[in-house]
């Protein structure tokens, strides 16, 4: 975790990260430690660059939901530590490749791996990763999880593939995006959160309620990141600002923005979608559409809905700790500003 | 196979590989229905990028030592067809990020797929096939050799980011180069002929043959793969003739040359790896020089030495078909010209 990020409020005013960090600290210590562990290599360049983003911040939230959810399944083992690693070097892998695939300067607020370690080791040392998460896994030894996560990074890299498909292509619908973000995000959640039931031992009904939780929240989450980069009440975010605009991306407040604009106004958008008009001036203009026509909340709107599905999701388990926790962790993910 | 590659030369003039391509024959077909099957996505663009490689004809080494491994063993089964199709998998993952860190532009004779179709769509795709090979090996269900694979992905990272790190450095060793090349090619031949011992279900020993068996044909590949860049007397490579030279790698031809060469030759080795002289003629006084050293010839002497390394390694199992045919391809990856 950055310092800086978890605002510790009362609940009463607005839902925070708190309960959920307080859950599952003692877990994700045991995690890190995987994680710092696992991530060595004799080619020295190996750790320096994973390091580099591994040890710069970031919330860390799918380890995060594999210890929670094992909490939520009363689990009293420790072979969800291993797997959350792997999980969090899957993600990790696929970080540094998204910076690679879109020329990404700036994550987490500090310059990408790939602008300081160049493209290929980037690429090189996400495979390793990668192969190291698999590795976890087998030590592990459970074919259940192995089938889940294997399947989930495979459909990762199609939802991957399938945004630089609809990128620069302004008649990408709503569903269209929700398929894509369904894929490049929600699977990890969902399989993240899905594995925790695996080890506990839980029925499939269960196994598939922890899983619909993660899915929903990976939806809710990434519907707010997207927002975020085009909300003007938002902090500056940790990628760089109007980033998605550059680079064409097709994302909900957009998709909102065009649908509900006028002519003219749908023509500013194909021009700027395309790569034609994204100057300062054109992202200000963008911004400015999209205040007009409320996408930002819209788009809010829509996460708070898979928020509460999320939240439903779980709601046949035990009450207690864990369960409000990840609860108020759906809260804060359509909430959050940063 | 792409079609001209097999000269069918009768065996006391030239090694081929035309053995191990019979043997095989029956097998590859099963695999290469898998390969074609399980890199279909609902995504367009991922069974056209990966055909673009796949179907791009190269001689499918590593699954083929899957299936003749398997037929050593006197395999019976078919679990090995979807192993042999995830090894090529993995392969052809690291081939499409080969290609983007090395900015190639001609892989087996056509344009590479990072050229054609990009590089962030190149890497993507390669992240899809790797999971995919994990999926398969999961569905075969055994975790020796999802360790076993999963172990030697991680081992081919390692191997590219150090080759990654020695390039354009004249000080590397031949020993730092067996190692690179150890880890980055001989790690999945020798996984490739390893698994095909375990889904047979042979001893510990019979297992160590035939990695042993894999990895010293991986070096004698490797090693010959580096000559042919160099040799004048070779028919043009699939990929772009003089590709090490320009891209300052430090293979042995280079590193021997270096070696024997005299002071005004060192300056020469010099500059020309540090990439200050890469022009065509650079290219043309290399070749010179390391024609005047025998370079290419003692790299292939090399390759020998573990060529029959690699036959000794299987002359526990039993004599016939398969252990000609694997004992002639490693004769075949010495003296191969392409």
């Amino acid at each position: 975790m950055s310092a800086e990020i978890v605002p510790l409020r009362p609940r009463a005013s607005e839902p925070s990260l708190a309960p959920m960090l307080a859950v599952t600290a003692p877990g994700m210590n045991a995690v890190n430690s995987v994680i710092l562990d696992r991530m060595q290599s004799q080619i020295p360049l190996i750790p320096v660059l994973a390091g580099h983003l591994i040890s710069g911040g970031g919330k860390r939230m799918r380890p995060m939901l594999t210890i929670a959810g094992a909490e939520l399944c009363g689990y009293q083992g420790t072979r969800h530590h291993k797997l959350a690693a792997a999980v969090e070097f899957i993600h990790t892998a696929t970080l540094l490749h998204d910076d690679v695939v879109d020329g990404s300067d700036l994550r987490r607020g500090k310059a990408t791996a790939n602008i300081v370690y160049g493209n290929p080791a980037t690429v090189l040392v996400g495979d390793f990763l990668f192969s190291r998460a698999f590795e976890l896994m087998v030590e592990d030894g459970s074919l259940k999880v192995l089938k889940i996560l294997s399947h989930a990074s495979a459909v990762i890299a199609e939802g991957e593939v399938d945004q630089l498909t609809a990128q620069r292509h302004i008649e990408t619908s709503e569903e269209r995006y929700l398929s894509i973000i369904g894929a490049k995000t929600a699977a990890l959640f969902a399989a993240a959160t899905r594995i925790a039931a695996v080890v506990a031992e839980k029925n499939e009904a269960e196994e598939r309620a922890l899983e619909d939780y993660g899915r929903n929240l990976g939806i809710a989450f990434q519907l707010v990141d997207d927002a975020i980069d085009y909300d003007s009440e938002a902090s500056e975010s940790g990628k760089g600002k109007g980033d998605d605009f550059r680079d064409g991306k097709m994302t909900l407040p957009v998709i909102l923005a065009y649908a509900r604009g006028d002519a003219e106004e749908r023509r500013f958008w194909q021009d700027a979608i395309a790569g034609f008009s994204n100057s300062d001036e054109d992202l200000a203009h963008a911004v400015e559409l999209i205040n007009r026509h409320d996408t930002v909340s819209a788009t809010r709107e829509r996460a708070r809905h898979f928020a509460q599905r999320a939240i439903d999701a779980i709601a046949g388990f035990p009450a207690g700790e864990a369960r409000n926790a990840m609860a108020e962790a759906a809260e804060f993910a359509v909430s959050r500003r940063y």
